[in-house]
């Protein structure tokens, strides 16, 4: 009877959302705990006996040695490769490291992946597996809130070129995710707000409800509280989840996701991406998004301001001082991003709090004006 | 009238072979003078304005400036990336090397590549094509009879490991084909040899009547003649484009195309990649199957001698001397094979010339035996 009790205390607590692309389909689970369930879930899956955890320092500290006890207790032979912390490992020459260890470790195309740390292993692990051998299949264990949210869901994997943000990668969906809320108390306070740059974003671009939640339960998330984080967290992923599945491809719809990023993939690349966690870099580029939005898109000036209040609630950075050769510069970068057509910068503009249009022209003076945070700016 | 009477000369020439992938169709063209029509094929795709043409010394020397004014005078902006010839230059060093240039001239999501070259050349522009920006567009020009019947064709691209050949790549299929066989007049007589390795391949592994014409035609086919020519890669396109359309991720049928390449791909790799052509390697490879097929799939006798027969007409090797120490490095080689499953490495074997099964269990043992060729083998 306890046993059964505690299932169901279980099953209450576990949320599941559905990505929804035919055969390519998968699940996501969230829940305290998960991690201990990690060799179980595989087991559902008919995957080869042989797998590689790609994670990096920090977290193979916390959690490398549970997630290979478990897997290896499922009866899976693993090989750990563990990475330098940060997005400069997010490379090329990373990802060759990892394909020669697959190679030397003799994985196969049923041999799998397990991504387990945050979203610079997501992308970087998920390309390697889009591309060794052709393609492996991946499970993602996401380990920060940004990666629980965000990065692990969707299939966008890749690296970086220094010349811009994952500038190579491909389309490519894990066959499961696992999000554990436990792995985010270890998360370091810089990290966890930075997750909430990426939070922030799902209300400004999908659902003024969860907008207005965040504005009003912000300090109980802010002390991690499971309940609010748990909900907060499988919202968030139901919204991508129901993108993704209508356009898995960027063609349309998905663009919505890019709010704030075209700036901040910008700010990322020319800082070389060691200054600016990625959510500190977005929330910069959806205060200045909202910016625009209001002189572009009709986004109302109270919005504009609850926008930029709540990141700066977050303990985000909401702008940045720039000269006028580093706002060139910026707006150079801004050229490479993947959403660049015809050589014009392109970027999804709210017309309210929960309501955003793609594919907006900006022209680069606009752009340099609300860059421009000096003492003679607008 | 005599602009017509050309126009539909042309047309009697031209053959068109489709390949069946839903929203991912295409068309292989092939006809002698095509190259001259690049540019007008491209601007039917609605690809962008900006193109990087991808090639090798030897092919640039001859063909480079052809396509590239044709397509300027489409109206496209090209940038030529010219990489070293040779299976060397397949590698994740000259994959980077792409991608700094595209992102140097500023390639979008829209602009497209043109793989204007050999085997080596499409298979890693098709990679360079997938995964720069998650994927541009694709325009293969094989110049070269493999690339024409065999690498061209079905949307495998990828780049070698040291541990091992094509480990690293991605489905992705080429929005155009065009097989100019004008290129193949400057091939070298070693490399139009290679390419009737696999020309070969066809006739065992799909169609016997195709097998009977290259012993019937093969003097005609080494000088080259046009009509012959033309025929047997359309046909051979048409094989490939059937058994693509039926199973492009190599779920089942596919693995058909890689008789005799298990024991290739193993010989490339132990030799550096610089012994042996791809079509030389397989030619040894094919021969070695048929005879593990005459011991272990019924193949008779004598249609394993045909094969072996019609691989030394063509001038190509049949077999290979390696001491113990070689062949225990060719079969250590064979089992990071794409294709080996639970550590067994797999076999298409040949039941009789024209009809081939895949998945077959060979042991150690067997395939050693199979490659003593020494004065005490079997």
């Amino acid at each position: 009877m306890i046993g059964s009790a505690r299932l169901r205390y279980y099953a209450t607590l576990m949320r599941v959302v559905k990505v929804p692309l035919g055969d390519r389909s998968y699940s996501i689970s969230i829940a305290a705990g998960l991690l201990a369930k990690l060799g179980e879930n595989c087991q559902r899956l008919s995957l080869g006996q042989r797998c590689a955890i790609i994670t990096d320092r920090n977290v193979a500290r916390h959690y490398g040695k549970a997630a290979e006890k478990n897997l290896a207790a499922a009866g899976f032979e693993c090989v750990g490769i563990t990475l330098p912390a940060g997005e400069t490992a997010k490379s090329l020459a990373t990802v060759q490291h990892c394909y020669q260890h697959l190679a030397q470790h003799r994985l196969e195309r049923k041999s799998f992946i397990v991504a387990l740390g945050g979203g610079v292993v997501g992308d970087l692990a998920g390309f390697v597996a889009a591309t060794y051998l052709r393609g492996i299949p991946l499970v993602q264990v996401p380990t920060t809130l940004l990666a629980q949210v965000d990065s692990s869901v969707g299939g966008k994997v890749g690296v970086n070129l220094k010349a811009g943000k994952n500038l190579v990668g491909a389309f490519y969906q894990p066959r499961l995710v696992l999000c554990d809320l436990n792995t985010l108390r270890t998360l370091p306070e810089r990290e966890y707000r930075a997750g909430l740059g990426e939070v922030i974003k799902y209300g400004i671009i999908y659902d003024a409800a969860l907008f207005r939640r965040l504005e009003r339960d912000l300090p109980k998330l802010l002390k991690r509280e499971p309940r609010v984080l748990a909900e907060v967290v499988a919202r968030c992923c139901e919204i991508k989840a129901e993108v993704v599945g209508a356009d898995e491809q960027e063609a349309a719809l998905r663009a919505i996701l890019n709010f704030g990023h075209t700036i901040g993939h910008a700010l990322e690349a020319i800082s070389g991406y060691g200054r600016w966690l990625h959510g500190e870099a977005i929330a910069i580029g959806q205060v200045a998004a909202a910016k625009l939005s209001s002189d572009l898109a009709g986004l109302p000036a109270g919005d504009a301001e609850r926008i930029e209040k709540l990141f700066a609630s977050a303990g985000l950075p909401t702008e940045i001082k720039l000269g006028p050769a580093q706002r060139k510069k910026l707006i150079a970068a801004m050229k490479l991003d993947k959403k660049v057509s015809g050589g014009e910068i392109k970027f999804v503009l709210a017309r309210r709090i929960g309501k955003v249009v793609w594919g907006q022209r900006v022209s680069e003076d606009l752009i340099d004006q609300t860059l421009d945070t000096g003492p003679n700016s607008r």
